[in-house]
């Protein structure tokens, strides 16, 4: 186990890389973050093998590659870097993720000669991320999706129940949520196919088939889980984020036209089931540390299995812009902040398996839609143009109530530093046409 | 490939088998079966390896023992049967299966030498299902739930939303599902602890915490994706059996008081997640074939992408029993049939895909509750006492209105045939008290 202070160290704003693009103020990949992802080396063509990679400035770090040459000891003896997704490595528990932490921030600082001056292996293990296939991050057995932002869940209120009981009782005392759909998760760049289903117009006494016409982002953040727990083995809200690997940025693309018509009683499914994208970088809970704020105050104060003591939200810049097929600049649609969110990742997890439920490696849990207080903050189109009421203004191609084919839609969020960044790359996705 | 004449050959109702407990009428295992599943030997302590088996009568053939004889031959020279799940074997395809199952049933019947005389290899081969301990047979990517019994949505509508009512609009539209947990479904025989939750009594403003007071079965079947389909390439209704390995008995466990509080809007979670239990036995899609019927009369026509021309209900005959912990007698508390549901498992699966989600092999899907149109074949404890507010009797024990600690539920289902049956074998689970 590493020494807290070596963990400490790897904090330290101050530390400077020798890969130069990571002491770059704007890099989302500087020498404090370190996120875990998986990649494969594009000019290897078909003969391309994934592995486990870290982000640093421009490049990544082959840890297959720093392992099998000494210069980075697990916990285990086991080979869990040269792996199709993090589960294996993620499997080992939270000292071996701050051991590898403390090891490649030694590694990577200014004053390390062992990479930065073996030209030979420098050249095996660093890969250009532009020459790089990023690739889903872990094998996902679970994905759930929250719904914690208060002011997302008043708005949604508004706008299809009622506008003076917009939030429902039960959603200041839990964390609502529901099981989402695993299988369709995908990695940013993943070209996303506009969903096809039952659409009830205003007009008609029966639904039609057809192309979703009201297609939405909702920007969310999502966390992957580190540490599972056993069936009827509650996790302790107050010990919940120690089985928290990291975090991920989320789009949880809806149609919102086929999940006004499907969602009574039981809840979203084909309206959210086509597609869920993520950021391919996962941006551990250690290197959020420093950006660790109070979260909204809770009134009334939670159910005792709810409480923890602390500050439990993250201060996440959070951004979406939208591209326009043709257009060669993205537009800003929104900006927003993950410390808005009422309930925390410990809360949500609590919750989760306070009945029991057990998690696993890799699980997925989606925050819910981000939505500020001002309404140039709110986390999708349904909210920014309120129900394609009031539509957004691009600045290039014209205006937008909902996306139509051919936009690229590009969540980013980072945390900003004292002159660095811990940022999670972006998660982007271009809608093709609906199949005919 | 085999013969369809051999296919058909598997289901002659005058094939017996040289095992004499599968000819009894009432077994459940009879040679026109042959389910699949995944066993360990419990003589083998300790060094109990898990493998794949078919039963018959009172016994489990190994099929990882007879492809290593020999006897067995599969498509693939992969070794599929020495495995902890059915998944890799499934994979193989339909084609696989069907041969597996033409071979077993020639390895079986009652005029074939080949196993019958070899007596060490029967010593090998076959186990007796009292000294088998059943796994859970695959390993299950993703789990959803359908809705699909008009008499259970009638019912529960009934009961908590408006008896005049009852059905809302887009039940008779569509295959009404959600994303179940697949982390805590669980083989039949593991005991289930009742879960704790969020209860919102009468007469309080706030809800309190505590163990689930209402706790209930949910009658199902459920069926194992054989063949998945990728991202944004929807099954065809027509085509969709075809993509169906076979069926198991399933018990969606609810927790009905917390599930009041939390579903509206994103619908059921921590009332369902702590446990659904299956039955170990898969029975393939071509066993159930001499027992399909047509399915209800669908009015309104469905949308055309769930059109299928034919009959795709099956005649199953569907029963639960209670036990209390000290009695001696189970009693039955209800039978139904599984042909009564309204929406068939073909158009479950294309309305689950027509979005684009992908389904991959192992994907488990729930029917939904069976109700049958009488008050005596309801499938839920929720429907039977009508919310508590009618009891049943027990023959042993008193009365219940939901399931109390120590009480065991057994779901038990089998078609009826000439002479044989083909059965599913049982779905069990023991109540275990809360955690306090």
């Amino acid at each position: 186990m590493s020494a807290l202070s070596d963990l400490q160290a790897t904090l330290d704003p101050s530390r400077k890389s020798w890969v130069e693009s990571a002491n770059d103020s704007t890099s989302d990949f500087s020498i404090q973050n370190l996120p875990f992802g998986v990649f494969s080396d594009k000019r290897d063509g078909l003969n391309a093998v994934r592995r486990v990679g870290v982000a640093i400035g421009d490049e990544i770090v082959d840890l297959a590659a720093l392992q099998a040459a000494g210069l980075l000891k697990v916990s285990s003896k086991a080979d869990v870097f040269a792996r199709d997704t993090l589960n294996d490595f993620i499997a080992l528990g939270r000292d071996a993720w701050r051991s590898v932490r403390v090891q490649l921030s030694q590694l990577l600082a200014r004053d390390t000669a062992a990479l930065r001056d073996d030209s030979a292996l420098r050249a095996k293990a660093l890969v250009r991320q532009a020459d790089a296939q990023l690739h889903l991050p872990v094998q996902i057995p679970g994905y759930t999706d929250f719904y914690s932002s208060k002011e997302h869940a008043t708005n949604v209120g508004s706008m299809f129940r009622d506008p003076k009981n917009a939030l429902l009782p039960n959603w200041s005392e839990m964390p609502i949520g529901y099981n989402g759909r695993a299988s369709s998760v995908v990695v940013s760049g993943t070209p996303v196919r506009r969903p096809n289903g039952q659409l009830k117009l205003p007009d008609q006494e029966r639904p039609v088939f057809g192309a979703c016409r009201k297609l939405d982002i909702e920007l969310e953040t999502g966390f992957v889980i580190g540490a599972g727990n056993a069936l009827g083995e509650p996790v302790a809200c107050a010990d919940a984020e120690a089985n928290i690997f990291g975090m991920v940025l989320l789009n949880d693309w809806s149609a919102r036209d086929i999940q006004q018509w499907e969602y009574v009683p039981l809840g979203p499914f084909n309206a959210k089931t086509f597609a869920t994208t993520i950021s391919p970088w996962i941006v551990t809970l250690d290197a959020l540390e420093p950006f660790r704020v109070a979260q909204p105050v809770q009134e009334p104060q939670p159910l005792a299995y709810l409480r923890h003591d602390g500050a439990h939200a993250f201060d996440i810049h959070l951004e979406v812009t939208l591209r326009p097929q043709q257009a060669t600049q993205a537009s800003t649609i929104t900006r927003t902040n993950f410390k808005h969110m009422y309930w925390t990742m410990a809360q949500q997890l609590a919750h989760h398996t306070v009945s029991g439920c057990n998690t696993r490696v890799g699980d997925l849990m989606g925050s819910g839609t981000i939505s500020g207080p001002s309404e140039d903050s709110f986390g999708s189109l349904l909210e920014l143009t309120w129900n394609g009421k009031k539509p957004v203004e691009l600045q290039q191609g014209g205006t937008r109530s909902f996306i139509e084919d051919g936009d690229e839609l590009t969540l980013a969020g980072w945390c900003q530093g004292d002159g660095y960044r811990v940022g999670f790359g972006v998660c982007a996705g271009e809608i093709l046409p609906a199949r005919s």
